[in-house]
């Protein structure tokens, strides 16, 4: 029986797996591991990478609490009071050179002692600028990943993520999404070992997709111009993620560990008043293709 | 009779003479003046300023919108659908040097059709490093304006500041404070022409005061350790903006002119993995301070 101390043992050394990948891959930095525990009841590792050869700064944050299933949750599902279980891990990465992208993943379950259980999870792609073969490789990859376990995962995924990583108050999209799920529990087709299954290959696929992209593109040149352009497209990713993302909101409305949430937030951002992109520039292009339903794959 | 055409000349005024007062004190740079429409209604002028030798970027906005009243604000008070009237100057400067303190301004007017009004604003003073000296004439100037106009005013809106500039997931207060107020309707003790004499004297408290630090603070010196510093914390002040700012949320979620909500945002902020000031530091001193229930007055 797939138990959650076997998704949670999974998971930890899924993030195990991914700092050991992405030191290498670096060469330079390595994780500094912190381990918390909740007041409420577990804990978790945050593992912070900073000031790496190609990673300026990230995290790898593994954790596995427990205790009363906070009210919103019970109110949306109509459901009576219930302790709750949830587990996962999460990352995102900063990269120093704007010519590689951000990247997020997340993958966790969550169950309650009602019998509610359910996976989610994602992974998608922040350019600082747009390079179509390597969105299009990112979302290959993920429709591979998508496929093998059920014909409509990844268009139904993939909408999902540019519905969800999307900036409404700029009108754009984070970056070239990815893919993203929630709720997944068993249906008359799909058993839970086939939605484990797939999380564990969603988890699985991302250390070889970045480190893809560390090893082809660390080496590109950029100058002054582009670095601008970076510190401004993360302040939008600054926005996204104190505006609209819901775990860093659920996260900072219950208490969780402040510090674990925000490792998502980049070293530097900067805002200008109004910036617009020089019109048939780089960064004109690359705001061009931050929309929604472009079919990456 | 005071109508919203006069209160929104006022504020139109205050604006103009708010930015002048800056020029002349920051002696180089000069606000860039952007009037914008609303599609439902209305519309503005942001005044930003950049690049100057005291104040690095900041914004003095005025505005004066109207159209249907949106249903959150109609449930909130249990009232029928309505137009509304909205007009109001917001300031947020962050000076260059880590020696001034970052500022904020809001008075703002509120009317119905349905003939609910009121008032509400605020000014809070956001120090890199809480100088003893200087937050006590914040708060001395404060409360010389709100005495002249009622007895409990200070005290009732130092605490309504104490709790509004607050970052929960922190632990923190945004800075020392300073004073706000919401929904200042009419009582039978207080008519709208006195209470509106009490705004108008917060906005034009405005200038002096900040011009006050200018002058005072320009040239004390500092280091890197300093500029690290700031923006950390300025960091902090994104946080709050993004996650907490009522004005923030309500714009963003109304389809607002985003640049000028955001205006609000450093020029650069800064996000180090678990900042931990040393003790006994300046640093460690002003964390200190940032705490609710300090009679700094």
């Amino acid at each position: 029986m797939l138990t959650k101390e076997t998704i949670s043992q999974w998971f930890m050394g899924l993030q195990a797996n991914i700092c050991q990948a992405l030191e290498q891959a670096d060469g330079k930095a390595s994780f500094v591991r912190d381990q918390w525990t909740r007041q409420g009841g577990g804990g978790g590792q945050s593992n912070v990478i900073q000031d790496g050869a190609i990673i300026e700064k990230g995290g790898v944050n593994f954790s596995a609490v427990f205790g009363e299933t906070p009210d919103a949750i019970l109110r949306a599902l109509k459901l009576e009071k219930a302790d709750f279980f949830a587990t996962g891990v999460s990352i995102v990465l900063h990269p120093r050179s704007p010519m590689l992208p951000i990247i997020h993943m997340n993958v966790r379950y969550f169950e309650m002692t009602n019998g509610v259980w359910w996976f989610g999870g994602g992974i998608d792609l922040t350019p600082h600028y747009v390079n179509v073969a390597d969105a299009s490789h990112f979302h290959q990859q993920l429709k591979k990943v998508c496929d093998k376990h059920h014909p409509s995962y990844y268009t139904q995924f993939k909408t999902w993520a540019d519905d969800y990583f999307y900036i409404k108050h700029r009108q754009e999209t984070r970056g070239i999404g990815g893919i993203f799920f929630d709720h997944l529990a068993a249906t008359d087709e799909i058993s839970k070992a086939q939605r484990w299954a797939f999380v564990q290959e969603v988890g699985s696929a991302f250390a070889p997709i970045y480190v893809y992209y560390m090893n082809k593109n660390k080496d590109l040149p950029y100058g002054e111009a582009e670095k601008n352009w970076q510190l401004i497209r993360r302040g939008r990713y600054v926005e996204f993620n104190l505006v609209y993302d819901k775990g860093t909101k659920f996260g900072l409305d219950t208490d969780g560990r402040t510090e674990s949430i925000l490792m998502s937030l980049p070293p530097q951002a900067n805002w200008l008043y109004n910036h617009q992109p020089k019109p048939e520039s780089q960064e004109a292009a690359t705001l061009q293709l931050l929309k929604k339903g472009i079919n990456w794959a």
